[in-house]
């Protein structure tokens, strides 16, 4: 994952993780260094990764990381080669130790880095408007052209042939080739990730991106949220309309549209040459297959197969939505 | 229709228009000029028009257009002062054309005439906060305010006592008088209207404009789409709270209420004296009679004659609604 | 209540106040000076309050207010030491008078003393981005960070340990402590409050403000509308995801997690430890109790007591709406 957004603090020693956690560990690896933290398929040697929920038993087996955190319970699923760690809530211990490794990502400060396009050297390749900021180490290609007020965040990349429009903020995210975004957007600030606890939640770092491929239009007012440890993506030549909010870890797959005001929960993932009709939902963690036909108003809490059509609250057969609905 | 948003980069010869759509077409025409794009029932001798279903033919039959798109099974039913040019894709034609007449009207790329308003005549009439830009050709009534960071586009036309808040942008609108336009709004945008194509999408092009009555309120963060063919019009006297969506060609009557978060989508006409529940959404293509009531929340996917209350999803009659859906 | 916000332009003689509603009135107190105006239970002595439904009858008999604005029906339920007026329509009477003491408190014209926070005393102890504007009187605490262009208005008063975002505009409002506001929210607007009269509805006063109180967050592009008579309130360390509408009047307890889209119609009362679901919409003045469940897309059209899960349009028990939609 090409990311030039988070800092990798690291490497930190055993016995730093350990201490951090406020636990205790009796083991001999207290000085070796932990490089990263990853997710169970993608984390190596020398890293250290999350083990939560018994239904990643499979994928835990064949985990390549040196340490896990994880429960009592399910310590012993875990190869030879990796060290478990076992805590109490796994997932409050690794929203720790990734804010250790990526103190940026937690929090979504204003970009300091950023200034005015005209002391840039945007200044004579760029086409914009009139109070553009642009952060330090941004990116943007060719033929572009960017609208009044917008903020362009540091390390941000823009392709080619690209028309950001006005009061647009982004931050944490690569916008391929011929992309628009028009008006008023938010892209790339963290999800609404955290743990409640009671007088005083704890925010999940979010180390995830946003990735805009070519030839995608994003409407007017769109808030799209980075991922937590994986990153949100909308795929090739996807049109959404305004208004929408497309939450952490959503993928939704190439020549999709989308219409106003529709919301995608965290998580989701959704195929390609799918049409969401206007402010239509869509519970998080769903899977939704290519070729899908969601009716506008509909409000989408299971997974829905390839090449059906549903529509309702909760979503349904588009033949049994009008059958238990006629006229 | 007063539209001085887009210039007709006509007249063009008709052995253009031919070469332009990649047809033959045999006929002695080909150096007679078509000066205009219009629809069947508003165009006229020397200009094109299009004819892609028959449900329009009776409207066909008395087009006064001199040439028109359509197919082969239609072609008969136009009049013989009317050259029919047979395409494929009677839509896709039409909106290549509309493009080539004006070509302004497919991307809405930021105003680059706008200017801070402090270098414009209305430095001295108009009472208006920080960095406010103001394209060129704009037009402004007595007594208006404008707020921070609002920028009002080229050749935007706004009446008298009108009041336009902070970090609105306005373009390819008329505003009548004493209208308020709170913050956040993006108004006279095209509309969410392409040709899918797969890999490049085809936008259709966006002749109308959104024309705002005396008396109207627009609440903060509202995207109003201007029209594709014919306008957007929000009639007098309406008021619209928060987060509201009106896509292109919508139609509101007069003394009509809109509560937060609604969305309409495009072509559907709103009557007089309509009151509409926060998060209701309106399919698109829908005709809502007058003094109609349209409950919080409702889908609605019909159309709804005078002086009828409904919710629900789909919207019902609400007594149907209240007998359903006892407790 | 702690109210900088609307000047109070009184006090006004009686016989100014029945002038100004056009009625006549044979009284010996015409030249008794009237100091404010309050609701039924807050009003004091030399003070004017407002009596419109039998249901506040209990609280009518009780007032301390001198004079009430009421009807001829129901003028004799108030106590001896208070002065009915008999108006026609006692809410569009209240309105008026509340206008002629708090004229400030109808239109939200936007903020003219604001300037470059650069020229303000906060220049050397906030941290901030570009074009940041700071109205007159505003109160900032220590530890804070507001971004670019985002506008303070007039009195504004935000503790320590504060993050505002970008694009925000902020008015009529308090925020406590350790408060994250993201980017593009637009807090302290008045209410979509009017009375709908034919031509030209007339606007309701909004004298209430927007309280947020410690370690709340507020996502991106919130709206969030002050209390007309009263306050709007969010309550200890409750987080808003984006794109969430909240009307005025609406109170929300604390630790409580509202996902995107949600929207509160005015006047509703949100308990404690609440949660509810992306895009559900929740009627006015409506009450839901503390620990209440509320599942993504509902339609809440009554109250919920405490302890409730509920989900579906109308919202129901979820035990409830899943025997209803088996699959």
């Amino acid at each position: 994952m090409l990311n030039p957004f988070f800092k990798n603090k690291g490497p930190f020693n055993f016995s730093e993780i350990i201490k951090f956690l406020n636990i205790k560990q009796n083991t001999s690896s207290k000085d070796i260094k932990i490089l990263d933290i990853k997710d169970l398929s993608t984390s190596k040697k020398e890293e250290i990764t999350f083990f939560h929920s018994k239904k990643y038993g499979d994928i835990a087996k064949k985990t390549n990381a040196s340490f896990c955190l994880t429960t009592d319970a399910l310590k012993n699923k875990l190869p030879k080669s990796c060290t478990p760690i076992v805590v109490d809530n796994v997932l409050v211990s690794t929203a720790k130790i990734t804010s250790l490794f990526y103190p940026d990502s937690i929090n979504d400060d204003f970009d300091e880095t950023a200034r005015s396009i005209n002391d840039t050297k945007f200044k004579d390749i760029v086409n914009f408007g009139n109070n553009v900021l642009i952060g330090s180490n941004v990116s943007i290609g060719n033929n572009c052209k960017i609208g009044h007020n917008t903020i362009i965040e540091k390390n941000v990349v823009i392709g080619d042939d690209c028309y950001i429009g006005s009061n647009n903020i982004i931050r944490n995210t690569l916008v391929k080739n011929n992309v628009k975004i028009l008006d008023n957007c938010i892209i790339g600030k963290h999800g609404f990730g955290f743990f409640p606890i009671k007088n005083k939640n704890m925010r999940y770092p979010h180390i995830g991106i946003v990735l805009i491929e070519d030839n995608c239009e994003i409407g007017c007012g769109a808030t799209i949220d980075r991922g937590s440890m994986s990153n949100t993506i909308i795929g090739k030549n996807t049109y959404l309309d305004n208004q929408i909010h497309i939450a952490h870890n959503v993928k939704i797959g190439e020549n999709s549209i989308i219409a106003g005001q529709v919301g995608i929960a965290g998580s989701s993932i959704i195929g390609r040459n799918v049409k969401i009709g206007g402010q239509a939902g869509i519970s998080g963690h769903l899977s939704i297959g290519n070729n899908v036909e969601i009716g506008g108003g509909s409000g989408v809490i299971r997974n829905i197969p390839d090449n059906t059509k549903v529509m309702g609250y909760p979503a349904k057969n588009i033949r049994e939505f009008l059958r238990d609905n006629k006229w």
